[in-house]
């Protein structure tokens, strides 16, 4: 592990140590189990379901800026696809799970500061597939983007 | 920066160690100007353009995955986004900037290893708007991803 | 119109005999004022507007089958289009047009017998574009296509 | 069918008679077997398959005019569904049938008059599904529409 040994992290800049200590802190979360990929983590996503609504909250720093200087679009997309899946998973049989088939996005808004909630609901419910519905909130409540997406149902291996 | 300071690098697995060491890497690159956000120097993407195809290339590490081991649809989308807006920007006048307005993805194969190559061409180019098609390859060459993605043109801050 | 005049109406089968008579009378609702495109005509489309959703029934008869004999995708689209555009229209200022950039349909259940009916709902009002969710009802209450679209508000000429 | 007889078809204007000449000509298509299903002749579309892309081609008389006096959204539609939907039937086993999951369509320019051309051509041919594009041009060869769609492939009862 040289590299990280070499490099002396007092030479990062200010977003630079904070994007690490927010990496390392999902590590973490990681570890205690609150999530369960290292995207999730990443990105400090933590998540709630009422029954119906999956919401996922996730802080809107450099980590997700794109050039422009606000948040990028795929990211965007990744807090949404997660609160689908995560929503399709939850009601799918134990035996089962669900994977991105189609995945549709309007924004509707630029997200500059912050944090999002990225919230998911299923419209169709099948027994091959699911459609579900998702959309994201800055925290002035405004809507950023809308989405619907379709997803598979598979065997889980 | 006492969190980072304190915390035992040492301590991190390897997955996580891989993870910070491309993260470090990226900072580097966004240095020395080879990348301009945050999202594409994590994600180690490199891009190329042919005069009308552009390729950006990433590696398929823990760091994309969803909570199946394989390549997040968010991150999929996140390196298709990004291949279509810096066509997109390329393309565009000095003084205009061009962000997504809709993005529409099917996923076709998993990926779970490697690298992918995400690529971007336009289909149509508007004055107000552009429409592009997007596509992502594994290693092995098998097409994982195909999206197609409008932007709306406007004026640069 | 000598065309018109030589085929024996006679010789024209049940289905065929019907689909002129609603095409008949589809042309008789434009000359009242009550529709104002051949399409919707055509398709003996009457719509309702409760001040936030606007709602198009038409009846499902042979004229709207594929050879599989259920309802074609592409007329499902046309009613949800045309929820959508009226809607799209109906809001906008006198000196404006609103007209589909984008359209995203998921078909969850076929289309038999009966009547649809297809809802459309604002789901962002900017001053350029619009987004609406659009959805189509069976006789019997079951959704059978959800979709999203956008639509660019342009000058009237 | 007294219907149509007590309805003095000289009554109708030039746009009416077109109208029901194309659909009379549509019937008599389909009786020799030229089509499938109402909708494609009623709309007149014609098929060809080089064994790679399907091209319909139809005539844009006022059937498919919408409210503004140009091609509906949805009549483009349901010539790229078609296109797709026959392509995708075409290269299927004879004892499956394709129908359409999801469409997703941008467009990129009104069509006016002559006649339109939609092409499909596979993408992705999977062995549940099927991601195809499609797209339309106008008689000036200018692209009015992009498209992609994805089949489910199912036993035909």
């Amino acid at each position: 592990m040289n590299t990280i040994n070499q490099l002396s992290i007092d030479q990062l800049n200010d977003d630079e140590k904070n994007i690490i200590e927010q990496v390392l802190k999902g590590f973490e979360s990681k570890r205690q189990g609150l999530t369960t990929s290292y995207v999730s983590a990443m990105y400090a996503m933590e998540h709630q379901f009422d029954g119906e609504i999956l919401n996922i909250s996730m802080p809107v720093t450099p980590i997700v800026y794109n050039s422009l200087g606000m948040m990028h679009g795929g990211i965007t997309a990744t807090a949404i696809d997660t609160a689908m899946g995560v929503l399709a998973n939850k009601i799918s049989p134990p035996d089962k799970a669900a994977v991105t088939n189609q995945l549709n996005l309007h924004y509707t808004a630029p997200i500059h500061t912050g944090s999002i909630q990225a919230f998911a609901k299923v419209i169709h419910h099948g027994s091959k597939s699911m459609v579900i519905e998702g959309w994201v909130e800055t925290a002035e409540g405004k809507r950023a983007a809308h989405a619907t997406g379709s997803f598979f149902i598979i065997d889980r291996k």
